[in-house]
């Protein structure tokens, strides 16, 4: 079904004893089996399962230079466990006694098709649509800012994504986006898509020409400049124009 | 079922226009529907589905030594991803134009129970079993020993997996098992692993304290000294004592 004038966001929430699909309506969330519910009284899940999660560094030109790096020649690209996503309103552990962890908010393309060998022209067809990432990251495991390691990026709960899925024809200019961050409140970062290095259909391109995405891949396309330390409390909350407004909560590590 | 003095080895095989489970008795596989059909008659597929695969780069003190390295002090880990399994028998394509691409011949845990927080003690509670893996890199694509990137290690087909899974039970010491490879028959890879820089019950402990694992997921513990190129039409043969032997042909790129 297709509410002519709206956009399609598809969630996955929990709601009463059981998860759900859902598609988002003015009136509030509508579930899978034809109930109407609002959004406070489900809990968001990620809105797709990824069998992989790619995620970019140094995507965006101004955060390239922030850290004083040249903007990447070949995508940088590395892979993060599927296990740490969690879903908007969630929350992030600021593991104990570490000194810089930062947000990433990230244009998120989700994979609709088994796809091997897309050419850039046709990338378009291989994409389902749109999601919000924050691609957190713990500075302090950074060894090597073109190959972070597991503890940098796939820590549990690293990954919030959502709320929903928008299709890919509700967002007719993924390359002219705008992303903003705000903690607490306050504008922290801010960028468009049109900034990045590769764009979406040469990393669907690169990516297939020697491995294959299944529907549900996630690629996290990178973050603009404006990281920011965040500690436990910070409510944070990623933003992409025209797809989603995620929210995060880091709160202490409770282990 | 069990077969009492015989060591219990889980494969998953494609048959007669259908996937099966099967287990491995001398006469042959023994199908879920309770058929017996001969090893040739099958095509084996990966023995299990990991929603993620953990490599060890570095995780043999003779091979840190071959490459000029000083052992880390912390495991080197990096995802793979799972589309880059292939099953015993399997082909790997060597990209047309590289120069260097080898085998290396790696116990793999896999995971049992689902795993957080898991002291080393403990460890072997949450192992499945084991089964071998031929985790193939792409030295062309190489920029960084510690973190190899998607191109080097998640190429599809860049990890033969199998022939089965071997219960934990049937592997007394997997601390104390011989491994080798064969190339067309010659010896070219051998090593024990009982030179592993972090054990396995380190790797489950250290894996599990900032994330999660998952029934089927794999933990790939490194490979020894001994690493060649291979080309085209070469047969390599990767074998762990007592978990089992993996064959693989590298073929001509087909692209």
């Amino acid at each position: 079904m297709r509410f002519w004038g709206s956009i399609m966001k598809h969630a996955r929430i929990a709601y009463a004893g059981a998860n759900h699909h859902a598609i988002s309506e003015n009136a509030g969330l509508r579930l899978d089996d034809g109930r109407l519910v609002t959004e406070d009284s489900v809990i968001f899940l990620p809105p797709v399962l990824p069998s992989i999660i790619l995620a970019l560094g140094l995507n965006y030109i101004d955060h390239a230079k922030e850290l004083n790096f040249q903007p990447p020649t070949d995508p940088l690209a590395f892979p993060k466990a599927p296990t740490s996503l969690v879903g908007h309103r969630g929350q992030t552990r600021r593991p104990a006694g570490v000194v810089f962890m930062h947000y990433e908010c990230e244009l998120a393309i989700v994979i609709g098709k088994t796809a091997r060998f897309v050419p850039r022209q046709r990338a378009h067809e291989f994409i389902a649509g749109y999601t919000v990432a924050n691609d957190y990251a713990i500075r302090d495991y950074l060894e090597n800012y073109y190959r972070p390691n597991l503890r940098v990026k796939s820590r549990d709960e690293a990954t919030p994504l959502g709320p929903w899925l928008v299709d890919a024809a509700d967002v007719p200019d993924p390359m002219n986006l705008r992303l903003t961050t705000t903690v607490n409140g306050g504008l922290t970062q801010q960028g468009c898509t049109k900034d990045m290095v590769f764009d979406i259909p040469s990393l669907v391109e690169y990516f297939t020409g020697f491995m294959t995405l299944q529907p549900g891949d996630l690629i996290l396309t990178g973050t603009p400049e404006g990281l920011a330390d965040v500690k436990p409390g910070d409510e944070v909350v990623t933003e992409i124009e025209s797809v989603g407004r995620l929210v995060n909560t880091i709160v202490e590590d409770w282990t």
